[in-house]
């Protein structure tokens, strides 16, 4: 059995990291850590190979048997008991599920990826809302895409917000961030169509062949793609728009043509 | 020119009731009145022929040109000037549009609605969170769908966070709050067909028919739709799951529902 380490005071210098840790994109680009709250993207993070350093629990949260489980799954991983007051300090907007870890970051790139024989790829553009990012992986692993690829960030992967609007598919789904110009480059290799999403000079998204390897590549709800995209493009597709306002949400936008790809390859192939 | 009245303090019994109808549902019951943020919303409400009672303006937050238009628009609302002090603490959650405007609720019951010949609707069972049903919105709005039905409601169609997610589409598209019974009678009578979103005993959602009249019914994420709906239903369908994960959020699942009715209306009618 391993020690287990109980910190009762907020002022912990330990304490203090994990809140930066939280708050800060520089502070885990500075240590290449990041926080996972709640056990069960602690259980996905576990499965997707990942090194957990420290793992924080509050018994009185958490309860017994949810901790034994913890510590069961994280056995190489320091263990801290923590007071409710402590992880209240620790948890980011009130979680109450009762467990923290700290977990190495691992940086996935473009050429790591295994990719299937017809792919199929979301990439998105100078995404800004974190919580667009994390929803936009949630519906990439329900459709089965083989990887994201994040261009020209604006976020991090390990922003708390991303980590909890994904409710675990940053784990699941493979996710990649580079420049667009390589991005372009790998795809354009590999022979994977770019369909960019967009308004002007596009067809409807349902008219594209999907079943082929296919790069869905989605820009910011305010901007759009940069130029560098759309002149990329195999083809501009668009969904259509019947109501009175004029836009989507650039999650559920995505999600829909993912499952337009999934429509055409899992029904008939003629 | 309408007279324009000022408020300088915070204290004032007029701010104190708009930040009431602000935070509190029972506030609104009460008094039959919302509060719209923001010149663009506020547009979409005119546009949609609900009552406007009164206008609060910030013009240091607005701009001359925004609060001469609102003005315009607005011919006989009751006007007021704030200071910003006085804006911020009516505002929701830091809006920095400087335009809030309290209006009275319309209630729309299913026999007021004007369906097209073979209606596109969506159907909400106890959805919880006012953000997801407003994105619903959002979504309905832009597949062109004839009304949303919100059945048992938990929450009213006028808190602000459903407002802040709709951008305008709580007020574009119909929206009908009534009870699952009265809701199951009114499809019914009309022959419209129901179609459950259920992941059990379903069909892939893609084979089912929604060129004809159809209701697409949701449930919450947590326990899914009530026997009510799954014994009403003329098909069970469901969004295949093909990730690691087991589920997609609740607005985002509509939304492919609703545009695979779109995609079947547009194309080919055989």
């Amino acid at each position: 059995m391993k020690d287990v380490m109980t910190i009762t005071s907020g002022q912990n210098p330990r304490v203090k990291e994990v809140v930066m840790l939280q708050q800060k994109s520089a502070e885990r680009k500075r240590t290449g850590l990041f926080v996972v709250e709640g056990a069960r993207e602690l259980m996905h993070c576990m499965e997707a190979g990942l090194e957990v350093k420290e793992v924080y629990v509050c018994p009185e949260i958490a309860g017994e048997e949810t901790v034994d489980e913890v510590w069961r799954l994280t056995g190489e991983a320091e263990r801290v008991e923590v007071t409710p007051e402590v992880y209240e300090k620790m948890a980011y907007r009130g979680s109450t599920e009762g467990v923290i870890a700290v977990v190495k970051a691992r940086n996935v790139g473009l050429l790591d990826l295994q990719l299937s024989a017809e792919p199929l790829l979301v990439v998105v553009e100078r995404v800004e809302k974190p919580g667009n990012l994390g929803a936009i992986l949630r519906s990439a692993d329900a459709a089965g895409a083989d990887a994201v690829v994040v261009c020209d960030a604006l976020t991090d992967l390990y922003n708390p917000n991303l980590i909890r609007s994904a409710i675990g598919a940053v784990f699941t789904v493979p996710c990649v961030v580079c420049s667009s110009e390589e991005c372009i480059a790998f795809l354009k290799e590999r022979g994977i169509q770019i369909l960019t999403a967009q308004l002007q000079d596009s067809q409807l998204y349902y008219n594209s062949d999907m079943r082929r390897g296919t790069a869905i590549v989605m820009g910011t709800e305010s901007t759009g793609l940069t130029p560098m995209w759309r002149k990329a493009a195999d083809a501009h597709i668009r969904i259509p728009m019947l109501g009175r306002l004029d836009s989507l949400n650039v999650s559920v936008s995505t999600a829909i043509l993912l499952f337009e790809a999934v429509r055409q390859r899992m029904t008939n192939n003629d």
